[in-house]
């Protein structure tokens, strides 16, 4: 299942005619087409007017770790809601016991990022059954989370512009990023809209 | 011929999901309807989880003085791109002289914002004329810009998120406001999709 | 050892002399004493023009768990920089074995943060030892930390301006808020310097 | 007299500081010296954290025309307090009529930005004049300040961290800024403390 959904966006021509504002050559659009991408590109990125590239704002959901979320929501520009542990932690207590078998990973999958080493994944599975257990004996979701593993998954829905998306895709597909983060980076990039991409 | 449109705006359902991630409820909405509206206003004003209205994001074109311009850009969670004066104030060359008649004070509008009081109008109507007659001297814009009058009309393409536009038209509609601001202010409101005016 | 300390502020007076360039009254200042603390608060709070509140800028030293780091970065109007578990996780390394023993739960806190439940905070202990060995044994810390428990302790410097730390205190001080950011929010107010807190 | 005043910034140690909590190297500073200076640098212009450079805030106060105030605060990461027209333009009414003589051109400076262009100058002000027998006449600011020439004198209480500060030095210290800008800019830089200035 894709951890990256494009929700919603604004068309080009939005941001076209945002910048053909200040020479008054609303007249001169295509529609969005190749004169008003053109524009785009010229204005935003060679003449660093960055400003007019906030004029396009996109929406999306992404699926990621908590250790994700913490580097996340290091992008302040931007908006994002996300799924609460205060709230929805409880969601484990339905789960039957979690035992260190390959069916029990395959099926921790569901609430947990896995990695290529096999003892970290051991790791997180034994945390989140004690946590299950936790939470089946009633403790209240704001102690028992400080017990949750940064492996555990989260949602986030996330509106960015145009200028903070490009500053983000360049750290995060950079190869010192973290690699969750990097893949998602990706991932976002793929979501885009086709004729969208040549900005990023 | 209207001051304030809107060119964009993000459906509400967008915003009803973002709030939904937080307790993971997306099964419950029913696409922006009356549940939707009725969760994005208790989380989003009574519950005052004001970031979750910053997924819905409005473009506008608004046509206003450059007054009114030294005062909407201090709002400044909003993106703007403005008719440049230094670009495009060589439109005033092509116009016939202004004298301080009633039809050139009508055609002066097309330049220029009016206001209730003759003696003020006079002087922007002198101002605007001697502004012409330095621009067809070969000045330059960025020296001729010194001797604008505030009056002179200008034009903003305006992205706004409705937490940053709960701010402005509260400040701006109220009645210690400028008096233009205030009724472009309200404009923008009544420019709003109606199923988005209750959330302001 | 305090979890909260300022390292630098504005003074007061910064802030009036900025609210007195509006009516250019710069000469009825007493330099950050009574008469210039009413105006703040006059113009600051009363009047609602918190922008003149931003001239104030205050920079902390936080130590928190990364549970509440994952709140307090939701935070965006501030500057954040934060103790990197991808550079300093090796720090577990040169550690005893840390057993389900009062001494070891002691010894433990430097860094973890423990609730008051006991089964939780055993399986903190219990994650601690697994990621001690997890790293002795060489995992990179960008995998290893995907087992991380969040309540291990971080470090957080935080610069901010008065307006939005009015926003956090008022957040993150009420009952309804997780319990760790809300006795480190009290510890920011007490931390604040005598004469600015009457602001918040 | 001096056009830009730094009135307050934060140490060059606190963004230092701020840089090591990453790495949990404190211990190595020097105190904002040699060394530290380097690491700031190296981390927040040679890496591009460039986040780490928003611990550094300056307080200026700023003499413009409001032609350049137009400018100025389209840069939105900042704070910034203006004299208001709204409540200061009675400031005029005391005097005595401006004629076109050198004298009063010389007089009209302290409320006029003058150019080089004799024909400019004369319609500043001759609008000066017309705005001033308005003001005497009882007609009220709000109404008056539609003839204001862009020429008019303002004065900014601005606060902003150096990241934004970077990006404003770059945008208008280029040769193709509007001439005043260019030069205020060029003050703001001489106006920062020697030591901060190989940040710029």
């Amino acid at each position: 299942m894709s951890r990256v959904t494009l929700n919603h966006h604004t068309p080009l021509v939005i941001c076209s005619n945002a910048i053909r504002t200040c020479w008054q050559s609303q007249d001169k659009s295509d529609n969005g087409g190749e004169k008003d991408q053109e524009l785009i590109n010229r204005v935003g990125n060679k003449f660093k007017h960055s400003s007019t590239l906030e004029h396009l704002v996109y929406n999306f959901t992404i699926k990621c770790s908590r250790a994700v979320l913490q580097e996340w929501s290091r992008h302040r520009i931007a908006s994002l809601s996300v799924k609460s542990t205060r709230y929805t932690l409880k969601e484990l207590k339905n789960e039957d016991p979690f035992e260190l078998l390959p069916e029990d990973m395959e099926r921790a999958k569901k609430y947990v990022v896995l990695t290529d080493n096999m003892a970290v994944n051991n790791a997180i599975l034994s945390s989140l059954e004690v946590l299950r257990i936790i939470l089946v004996e009633g403790v209240s979701n704001d102690v028992a989370k400080y017990c949750l593993p940064e492996a555990y998954k989260t949602e986030i829905n996330w509106t960015i512009n145009a200028r903070s998306l490009q500053n983000f895709l360049k750290l995060r597909r950079s190869s010192s990023a973290l690699w969750e983060i990097r893949d998602i980076a990706d991932e976002v990039f793929e979501a885009l809209p086709e004729d969208h991409r040549y900005l990023f």
